[in-house]
């Protein structure tokens, strides 16, 4: 460990938010953190230079936002709470303090935009390009947790967001807002019977869904994309990937309900149905039966 | 994600050993995990190819091992008992999915020496070197957890192992086996005051114990080497770091039953005493007073 590191460590330890559930000061060798009797959820996602941003064009407070978000993403997909960060650096030899600060700066934003902390974390110097890597735990909503598995005939399949695709050419991939609120609304008030978030493009995220719940999934580019005819279009909003929207289904009069009351500006849609089979299916834009989903999902 | 990454991800759903305590099946956006009412301990390491390992020379399976291993290190030091893992990979293009496997395979293999799972993470490709990032989750000892901020005035400082320093020349540092079983037998039969791991060396370690306690420590250069007048091997039990051994404070008398009750092989060994004041001092190999420690820990 470097002179830089420990200032850093000591910097991190004085500035960065902590979450009311960390029990301990900092500095320890593990956090402690009160739990839910209904138990922790955990997720992890590593972010990499020239895979998930460029540090050479990417602003450092959007890479550690986007760390976090991602994160907070798979939390809400779970219909939890997001509460603690664990986030791990490795930091190319020469980075400067000041960019490592605005990295932890931007984490730290929206850590506290979503009431969370940063608990804890690890620092490295070494000869390879900047990485982080973001844990996150979170508090299972009181009804439970809702899984990918729980597709149910009969169920509506339902896509946050008015538009998907276009979240790398546009930075939306950078600045999205993850959908914890509207995921806790959702559970607040409606039985919803499986969920996630798309991450790598509805074409390769579901199949997942349907594979996870032993099911058909059927959806109508119709109601994917707006512009009727346009196939580039339409791929591009199923395969691009990173859009970090909630996908969930739910039965047919739940979803009429949800669209009525759905107070979030990020809208909400219906896209297609489950049905009993495997596979998923996509009625194309021009009309006609469903055809087997060939698309491919985003490939970093 | 190529190809590869999804076949890696089944491989790692199918094979990878799952803890007791999580309570889904693989392939949700996050893990559910049940926790201790008396909370969670959570702690992180990123393990970097050039900084903590070389992949040109380093068993794979030593790689995923030293990985865990760390994180386990983490929880022993707090006194609890580690459960989950959630791994997180950034693999170079052309990495082969027999080594990954092989990585992976060390990592359960320490996983389920001490009864734990792997119960998510994530996998990348990209044009960096291999990096691997573990999260540790345990439950903390019915006793509490111990942290570094309790040694009292008249505690004895006390290390686990009878050697420290050559952890990288020996490659001790990739197989050393972290202290779970003996830091819980520490915490089953004796009030510990306070406890860290010897991570960076204890010339490094024991500032931030004594600074998180607010007490000086006083530790006999006679009592850490048996060379009684190699100030170099010395320097190198100081300095070296990656030994990962317990190092911990308690009453002298409690000292002295540990001594004699010990019953684990690495051995222990009373290196030091708590004072009020601060700082770290050093009685020297040939005796007189203490001196202001002014080795510098392992740099990495």
């Amino acid at each position: 460990m470097s002179i830089g590191e420990n200032k850093l460590l000591e910097w991190i330890q004085t500035e960065m938010p902590k979450s009311r559930n960390a029990l301990l000061k900092n500095g320890d060798d593990a956090a402690l953190l009160l739990a839910s009797p209904r138990g922790i959820l955990v997720a992890t996602d590593m972010l990499l230079d020239g895979t998930h941003f460029l540090s050479t064009e990417t602003p450092p407070e959007l890479i550690g936002r986007k760390s976090v978000a991602v994160n907070l993403s798979d939390i809400a997909a779970m219909g939890g709470r997001p509460e603690s960060l664990f986030i791990s650096l490795a930091m190319p030899e020469g980075t400067s303090l000041e960019w490592v600060q605005r990295v932890m700066n931007g984490a730290a934003d929206i850590a506290r935009e979503f009431d969370c902390g940063i608990d804890g974390g690890d620092t490295n110097a070494w000869a390879g390009p900047f990485a982080i890597n973001v844990c996150v735990t979170g508090s299972p909503h009181w009804r439970g947790v809702v899984t990918r598995s729980g597709a149910q005939d009969g169920d509506v399949v339902m896509v946050s967001g008015l538009t998907l695709g276009h979240s790398l050419s546009t930075g939306r991939h950078l600045t999205f807002t993850p959908r914890v609120r509207e995921a806790k609304w959702l559970m607040d008030h409606f039985p919803i019977n499986s969920m996630m978030d798309t991450s790598d493009g509805l074409a390769e995220d579901l199949p997942r869904l349907a594979r996870a719940s032993s099911k058909r999934i059927v959806i109508d580019a119709a109601k994917i994309t707006s512009s009727q005819s346009d196939e580039k279009e339409l791929k591009a909003q199923l395969c691009d990937g990173e859009d970090f929207e909630l996908v969930f289904t739910c039965a047919a009069q739940v979803a009429s309900q949800i669209q009525k009351e759905f107070p979030w500006s990020c809208g909400i849609r219906v896209i297609g149905r489950v049905e009993s089979g495997d596979g998923v299916y996509l009625t194309p834009l021009q009309g006609g039966s469903p055809q087997k989903l060939t698309y491919h999902g985003y490939e970093h």
